[in-house]
């Protein structure tokens, strides 16, 4: 009988009880924030969209961070996530190698993003702040920021890109049903969305713009701040769950991981995954961390290392990172959460330092190998997860024909039954 | 710290290695399937759509049916499902009972259908078939047997009720994407498809014309066999796995059930959850059995006991069962797998004996106990299991009004994600 545990289960007792911060860890200090006027950007400048909890994060030199106990309830609904062996992706492949996915699409929101969504809203709600506002790319984020604010009792108002919720018009059923309002953007309710409409009516909308409208409403409202889903230290931190129970997870298989493969749009997957693993990629063992990224919005390949603004208006402090320029207007393809110019300050610095790499692919291996999973494990991915899923397959494949196999990992970061429009069009 | 397990996890080795048959433990041997002539249907008659081994599980009086090893190892993909302790639905309803459900939802087509779409995909074939068709309303019946037909490599055509299909086009995006055909029925493509379009072309169609118009595809070929995701005998049999499992992790959550709940459209949801119980029911130990259904579609509560078709074109035997009468127009319920006039003879005989009960809900319920669960759990249910829902927290909160409390089970058929047009529109 050829039945297996093909899913690593971990205890709710297990939940790692710390976020790990990777910032003392890398190899360079990160540069500072830096204001229009090119000086260091000031923690108190900060403080009119954040709360000092989360500014703390951004620029800890703390190695451990406890998770707060209300938070750890919160993860408790869902995690720890299962690490699931793919045996029928391998066999589909004909590979020798062993591909496991970290399936973070058992969240209440489908995605990775609930793990950073709790903790935002928690670290406002007792900083007093009772309404939030957001941007959502592929409605992934939104949906968990939604979910998060009932669970804290906060009012959300999401800024959608325009592309994504004409794409996707269920993830607005949702975010509504979760009690939150939910705005095409550009919309005509910030001085940014109405910018931009004048300039072009029809415009499909980017993240990065929908990032200054949000923050537009939250400067001018004191009650209200602005929370963001991805790129910064503090939501990179929160993330840092998935990799440190993929740790005990694959100490369970009695693994040790060759690849670590995640989709990067602003970095939080990506960086939950990896930076965990940081002192183990500095020790020099044998791992190889590839973050992947679609062809047509080449970030971390195409690229420059620069200090940029994070949204299209400049209200955010520059960065630096890589980035295709704030005025890059990504095709609508069919991945919303990886449509953005910019990338995470800590993964920009791994990658300059050359402890990770990135790897663009093509839309057409993307939904080629999504198909694949969704005929092998019947699971049908995120077309960001696909990204992921893409890279792991290409290499492992390309292990095979060299004679090798081992151990890869991706992280499934959502499942994309709210994204099934993406799977109706031919590339 | 508030962290508690709230999933009962079975290991792989403890899915059940049988269905049990409950027709010999029914308390009136069912009747006769009766042909046009009102004359006991051969069991020859059958097989120009069914192959041989359901023909006889159909009439079989064998307690017990082992599980053959294919579908196991299908099976095993995602069973044992886990049973969930909703604690926050508790206390968001203010109760002292403690309601489980049964988390069928985590199935490949996000529904429990997947249990005897395996199934029937295997002996369809083993007995040398190629190709099947079927009708399905929600969709979920459809997708199961669209990831079940590519699991066992056969080709499959779907008669999808009109009015669900325009709700719910990414269930077609999905049937496609696992290889499927999907039609709106009524269609063109069959003689009943076409009677009925003539009759009146702006039919939103039913469960029972989607019936009809596969049934008569089947016919006319011998490469193609019918099959049924509901209704019938062998598709009760194949749910029980449902069942079985649950009086395991009962067992290992040290509970007796007081309340088992399911909500009943052709009746395979509900006899997987109850029919394992039947023993028990009988013995006269405390135990109610209740099935949920629509206040707009109530089969069991306003339905006559007679004998009638289970299609619209009267191509399927005649059953003795609760019916609202073959030519009864569901009206456009947000639960296209409630919208049948008829029910399975197995239910309706448990019914007539007084063994179960039957309450219909209003949609007005079902919406607002599926948005509490939305709410409290983070799970958005099928419209289906909603009515379920519904009747389960009515029943909490009747009990604590007379200062009492009890165990509550329901199934969670589906999760409600391909289903978010339900919730985007006033009831």
């Amino acid at each position: 009988m050829s039945i297996e545990e093909n899913k690593i289960f971990l205890p709710k007792t297990q939940i790692p009880k710390n976020w790990y911060n990777v910032l003392p860890d890398l190899p360079e200090p990160l540069g500072p924030y830096l204001g229009p006027d090119r000086q260091p950007v000031k923690v108190s400048d900060l403080a009119a969209i954040f709360p000092k909890d989360l500014i703390e994060q951004e620029v800890s030199s703390q190695a451990i961070h406890p998770i707060p106990e209300p938070v750890l309830e919160a993860l408790s609904i869902w995690r720890p996530t299962p690490l699931v062996r793919a045996r029928r992706l391998e066999k589909a492949l004909g590979v020798k190698s062993r591909i496991y996915y970290k399936d973070e699409s058992v969240s209440p929101s489908g995605s990775h993003k609930s793990n950073t969504a709790m903790a935002q809203a928690y670290y406002n709600q007792i900083a007093g702040i009772t309404r939030l506002t957001t941007e959502t790319g592929a409605g992934q984020w939104g949906t968990a920021l939604a979910i998060a604010a009932k669970h804290f009792g906060l009012d959300v108002r999401v800024f959608m890109v325009k592309v994504s919720l004409t794409q996707k018009p269920y993830r607005k059923v949702i975010m509504n049903l979760m009690g939150a309002e939910v705005f095409p953007s550009p919309s005509e309710l910030t001085k940014a969305g109405r910018e931009a409409l004048a300039k072009d009516p029809n415009t499909l909308g980017t993240l990065g713009l929908a990032i200054s409208e949000a923050v537009e409403e939250a400067v001018s409202r004191p009650d209200t701040n602005y929370v963001l889903g991805s790129v910064l230290n503090h939501v990179i931190l929160h993330q840092t769950v998935i990799g440190q129970e993929v740790q005990q997870q694959l100490a369970l298989a009695g693994e040790k991981p060759d690849y670590l493969i995640a989709c990067h749009g602003g970095g939080s997957n990506f960086g939950g995954l990896v930076t965990p693993y940081v002192p183990m990629l500095k020790s020099g063992e044998k791992l190889v961390a590839i973050a992947a990224e679609p062809a047509s919005c080449p970030t971390l390949t195409a690229g420059k290392f620069t200090y940029d603004a994070g949204d299209t208006a400049g209200f955010t402090p520059l960065m630096p990172m890589y980035s295709l320029g704030t005025d890059f207007q990504p095709p609508a393809i069919h991945a919303g959460g990886l449509r953005y110019h910019g990338a995470s300050p800590i993964v920009s610095s791994l990658l300059k330092s050359g402890l990770i790499q990135a790897q663009a692919v093509s839309a057409e291996d993307v939904f080629k190998y999504a198909k694949l999973l969704a005929y092998s494990e019947y699971v049908i991915p995120a077309p960001e997860s696909a990204h992921a899923l893409a890279v792991t397959c290409l290499k492992a494949l390309e292990l095979e024909k060299e004679g090798q196999s081992g151990c890869l990992v991706f992280t499934l970061s959502g499942h994309g039954l709210l994204d099934l429009s993406a799977y109706d069009q031919p590339i």
